[in-house]
């Protein structure tokens, strides 16, 4: 278990604890971040904090995002959200904002707030709890824009591959891509409700300052929303033009064969008549014979690829 | 029929009866389980209790899960979910809740309250019947998270073989898990208004205490909701692929029809053509048209094996 | 035209008339069952009761399922089913209820009310002509009931024969179940708020009692929709599941062709290379050339198996 | 420009005339029937009436219907439906509503009002400028029904078809017909919203008799857009049922070629066989082979057949 | 950056300027359009207005239309929609409406507001700062119209081709209308919350008289949201009707294959029966077998092209 205390008093103060012993929350506001698997923090945070038995709970369990006010202090519960290797990664943040302190936990090592902590103790102008909090969440929302651009720009290679050479695995990339989407569109619909709910009136955390921000904030998730709907769309109009296409090169390939077999199969059944060896076959001792039989095959063969032609098969 | 009663006072105790002739259910809060036929319960309870003519009724009959409120009790219906055999079971469950007791009737004897019993008996502070009725409702939701985990690796197995060998008993699997979702769904929409009413202010069996347990077994509800309808979208998806890889296949099967079948087709017409027993036939009494129309012939395989190839079919 | 009138009294009475002069409507509450043309009808009707022109008029015509207050007299639309030969029939009856009388009128002769009337007839304790309206309108929901079974069996059986066998009549079968659907949905979904109207706390003609009973009904006739919802689901699914088995079908049917034509066309190549009446063919004289053709068709023709066996084709 | 004033006083009069130029709207209410081009209209209302500019620039344009309160006037825009040569045509309608006038005004002449003036003349008893334009709108909204018992038999015909012999006009006729849904949709949608709004309570110009009878015609317009739903979703299944017919179709198509191939490609590689010119092939001198060979080609095939037989393919 | 100052006192005076400064916005009411990349504007912004943070951000980035009410401004984003070359171009424009001033911020020249300029200044009749902000979303949802209108005649187009000669390319075109309409719609849909929340009665910035307006703006933009939808179902049915075109012209293909095929394969048979080189073949000698054998393969074809005949294949 890793913990990062930041203190923003008058100073700013950045320390890497291994437990929760000894701090005080009375200075200014505490960010304090940890790293950890659930049980193991669950019991520290006891040590320290007086919370509801159920937000320890919900800490351990894996769960849909949401916010939950327990009276002293108002739990989260988000999905931050990877696109590594064509593949959606979500993993899931706690933040448990009090009066005092910020609270934000989670499982694995991440850089996820690198910048945004640099950002804060730059700019240090004594934040309270509230607009940490809200400073975390934006950084998260910052991850879902990156993943939906380069999402976007999967979605535009495999609608090109459609366009142009469609392959069982342009398929394949299509369901994943539609996969990711039901994913990211299960992180994000309560996201909105949990945006929302942070920025009510009645919540006590959170200064009419950190409500402006939080409505942009809940733009933006409901921005990612409706590309999250959009792309959702053209992955399944990418579909049908998939399938349109897989019928259309049948088309072709049918044609193909029809247009041959149908030319040579007739020919082949007149070779085959002045082949058998019935011994009376007048035709067979002329002089003109084969010339004219092979002049009749060329016209007919002929007829019928203009017959073709004209119905546009080849 | 079989009778459990359990009676939380200052301590806890255990009976097994067959009537409900004599039980008092004045000291502390009665759990009466009941195994039984509808009928049948229904007369025994008539003896004891003197419940609405209508909650009696629903009793026997099977229904959508529901919560109605009779004034000095409060009747839940809900469904037990089981899944074997890569096949859904739903069991009716009444709870009835009044002051001082819970009633759970279930016609087939199961374990399904086996753990819970254990947990109440083992930390009994002087429950109150809504906290029972609480930790009934989860330990029947907690089934709902099994069949959720139990369903999401069926269907990660069916995806796997969509992707790499589909088979007709493959359709069938997917059939199947859809239908399981209908069935789910079905049991789960109204189950989540249910746990909403029963966490209602205005219920008067329900301690604020059990009212904060109420509102996370209701963020589970919409959770298995939630994994339900994903599921049904995955699914959908993996048809999708399904008739996808379908026409896939038959366009690959076609395509070595058409090639097969496009270069043989015209050379067979001409060993057909040199086959014909015309007298009068030049090329065949030269030396070199036998070796000319084998090369001939070989070239234009070739030519057309190299078309099918640009083109991408062979 | 017909009337059954039956008084509810201290004592119950049923009488048969064929008009309604003379008909006295002060003592207990009356039901009156009138089976008749509209326009008929409404001439008789106008002669006895002073109902609002528009009353009148929804009589006449047929029309979805609606209630309307008209003051002193409360209308209800309602379309009773019936499931024959696998074909939904929908008739109209209209209900009147006031004070003091219920109307209930049909177009054709049936036997719809003859059991509730037995136990009406059997239960009399001075019914209000509320509780009698309960009483009919509960009465057809249960024939919603009856023909839903019948439907889901016969879904059941059309499933059956989809999995095993489908034929072109599993379509027809198919479609007819999702039309039937489609009509009982149009029937019911206005039936759910008709009752939930009707069973409204301001609506005069209702007792608390009787209002008890139609919350019952409202929760069957929501149950009704659900099935009904859930039965198009399961219909669209078997759909896809048709169209599935007929291309999994064409496939199987194009391997076989595909098998024998790749496998023969070539070797006939090869009998016809050897029929071609070419003066000098110097395989054709030698001792071996024959057995060594035929061995190398065979060679041929079990490689080309083997290779389709590995592709899954055979 | 033709205008047809009706004034309805004490007795009613009817005049044709081409100018508002000396109209007097102050006895009892009159309804001006204008037809003609919005600009010239407009010219003309402008020159009599005191009308809010948007108003009049609505008279001008096509647009959706509507309903719009200016306050001395009610504006309303609904379009005028009919189905000929199996096309929605769809023309708009203008009334426009004052305290002692109704105003309709309609680019072409059409016989649609003609009905209802006639019933509005025999029975005037005074009526309010509220109920001329309910019965306008009435005599509109019947036109809807008139269309969709049109378009109802279209699709049962269209259905038949469809089930016996599907041909590809028969698709063209399904699509026209759903493009014909999706008009009248259009149309009906915010029609309804706009018979609700006519019928309010604080609209001023409508009295309570006039409203009852709005009731009345609102459940008209909900019945019409339930009936178009329906229709919408059963030329939907017979869409489902065409592209299952064609594929039924081609299996058969395939299942013909398949089973003809099948048996004769290799019967006919046989007779190859015994065609080729080997100087040394025994059997060919054997006075027992041919028939020999008859007899097996004649077991092979029967064999075959039975084979498709069992698999149902003949 | 270019930005035109408009100002509408007594007189109207347009100039063109540079930079703010300088800028007097006292007199009447001034139109600030400004034509420049978003952070260059906002440097010049913030020298000459006291904007808050969250609105001069807003105007740097894209993003969603919508409408933000910062006490002293009112900011409305909107999407400017052009049709060229078969595809949708938004740009975004950002309206600040202040107490006196309007200001319009593009990114790119465009002659998108000549004409309303033209009209405001020939009209002028000291105008507010919300009738300005109305004309110029006027102007823009005029756009929308023009770009409708554009797409309707795009899909009759494609339509046509669709039912007369469907071709791949018909396809890539439908794809890109779905597109279109998509992105569209996307534009569109928070517009109308805009306009509505634009013209709301807290509003300061709008008078009675521009409400008015703004309500007519608002049918306007449902108007274009109902054609977008209609649109978008007309074309996936479009994609229905391709689908089942190209199974249409499959089955066609299948047909004459089929028909060519068995007529031809099992007489082909036949020549090869009488082309076998075997000794003993008693028929071969028979000075009528020739012609009995050619008689017999002319009934066989007739046979079988009659039967197809029947079975509508020919």
């Amino acid at each position: 278990m890793k913990i990062v205390l930041t203190q923003y008093d008058k100073t700013v103060k950045d320390r890497s604890l291994t437990s929760l012993k000894g701090v005080s929350l009375n200075k200014g506001v505490s960010w304090l971040h940890i790293t950890g698997k659930g049980k193991e923090v669950v019991e520290e945070l006891k040590s320290k904090f007086d919370f509801h038995t159920l937000l320890l709970e919900d800490l351990v369990h894996a769960q849909r995002p949401k916010i939950e006010d327990f009276g002293d202090a108002i739990l989260m519960i988000v999905k931050v959200i990877r696109y590594e290797d064509k593949q959606i990664h979500t993993d899931q943040l706690a933040l448990v904002v009090g009066k005092t302190y910020v609270l934000s936990i989670q499982e694995k090592t991440s850089s996820l707030f690198d910048q945004v902590r640099d950002r804060l103790n730059k700019n240090n102008k004594g934040f309270k709890a509230g607009y940490i909090a809200y400073s975390l969440l934006d950084s998260i929302v910052d991850k879902y824009f990156d993943m939906l651009e380069e999402v976007g720009d999967d979605i535009e290679n495999v609608e090109a591959e459609l366009l142009h050479r469609p392959l069982p695995r342009t398929l394949n990339k299509l369901h994943h891509l539609k996969r990711s989407m039901l994913l990211v569109r299960r992180a994000v619909w309560p996201l909105r409700e949990l945006v929302n709910e942070f920025g009510r009136d009645e919540n006590k955390f959170v200064s009419q300052y950190t409500r402006f921000h939080l409505r942009d904030l809940y733009d933006h998730v409901v921005e990612i929303m409706d590309t999250v709907e959009t792309y959702r769309e053209m992955l399944t109009g990418l579909l049908d033009i998939y399938l349109s296409s897989i019928s259309n090169k049948m088309n072709e390939v049918m044609k193909v064969l029809t247009v041959i077999a149908t030319i040579f199969i007739p020919l082949t059944f007149v070779t085959g008549l002045y082949g058998m060896n019935f011994r009376y076959m007048p035709e067979l001792t002329q002089v003109w014979a084969y010339p004219a039989v092979l002049v009749a095959m060329l016209v007919a063969g002929v007829a019928m690829w203009l017959y073709f032609k004209k119905r546009k098969w080849v």
